[in-house]
């Protein structure tokens, strides 16, 4: 018996979620139904709430329900270091961590001209708009260490370049507690033309 | 930074679904706003769709969008042939697998009365009624083989030889594919305790 109707519709769904398989949507489906049909309820009004409310920040382009996010709009941020990550978690990554005390700028996506993704579907022209204005002191580059972010960061670092702002990459290297033997080789090469006086 | 308002509530209530912690909550909510927008409606709207709409069916106490499930109301199933089990997935598992042509009926539990889960909450009630009608000639017992699940065959095969019905219990053994020396031992017990002549 394929579920059908209603429930069937719902386990669909429910494969719209990451890494959610067909398996784990009927689990999940049965679960709502069988024991938390409060919580499905629950589930459905924040998807809605967060759709129609959550938009993107004028500032930074990060998620934000209010014109300008938090981060933007906050006295306490140091306004002069802008941080240009990929996406929105990236942010909350690095806000998590603490070791960032400036503001963000989120591209949404990295240089990808294969599918289409070029300077303005990033935001280039507001982030050229910022650099211009001349508050920003210092651009620090977090992007990936793909071929895409890589050529994302030399873009940005050129832009940058012309404004006159000094322009940083975070350190790439072995992570805090990681082993040289399980290290892959791209990592060590990073770590090696890294390396610092000690 | 800490994802607060709509978005925090959001990752929140995306961790009612099983399996989901705070860490893949926030990932689900990301992928949602910034790919899946449409997804996420339609989720929702399922969600509720789904809450509203399906019950439970009044003869076997499966999940059911009409009063009558389409097992119990199908004319192609034998419903001399009732196999209980404990939830509504195992309906699923035992229909997909294609073995039985009979109906269910479901528990929605298992006896525990540590858990103030007794006869009353099982619809063992609704199941005597169905034995006594004298239509049901075969009792399938097909609950886990937990403790509880053994109770709750063993009440219900002691209600049915009441009634005079035929009372089976599933085999279990050493399933398909599966290696005696990774078998637990209770499993390799219940295997030699039910082994036949070859």
């Amino acid at each position: 018996m394929q579920a059908k109707g209603h429930l069937g519709q719902l386990i669909h769904a429910l494969r719209c979620l990451p890494g959610v398989g067909p398996k784990s949507a009927q689990r999940m489906a049965f679960h709502l139904l069988l024991r938390n049909r409060e919580g499905a309820k629950a589930l459905a009004q924040s998807l809605l709430a967060a759709v129609e409310h959550i938009g993107y920040c004028e500032q930074c382009r990060g998620l934000s329900e209010e014109p300008l996010c938090s981060l933007c709009a906050s006295a306490n941020r140091d306004h002069g270091q802008l941080c240009v990550v990929e996406m929105p978690t990236d942010v909350y990554a690095i806000d998590q961590a603490g070791c960032f005390r400036g503001v963000f700028f989120v591209l949404n996506g990295r240089l990808s001209p294969l599918d289409g993704i070029g300077p303005a579907e990033l935001g280039m022209d507001l982030l050229e708009q910022r650099l211009a204005a001349g508050e920003v002191k210092e651009v620090v580059l977090a992007t990936n260490t793909t071929v895409e972010g890589e050529a994302t960061a030399h873009y940005i670092g050129e832009m940058a370049q012309r404004y006159g702002v000094r322009t940083t990459r975070i350190a790439y290297g072995v992570p805090l507690g990681g082993e040289l033997e399980y290290i892959d080789g791209a990592t060590l090469s990073l770590a090696f033309n890294g390396r610092r006086d000690f």
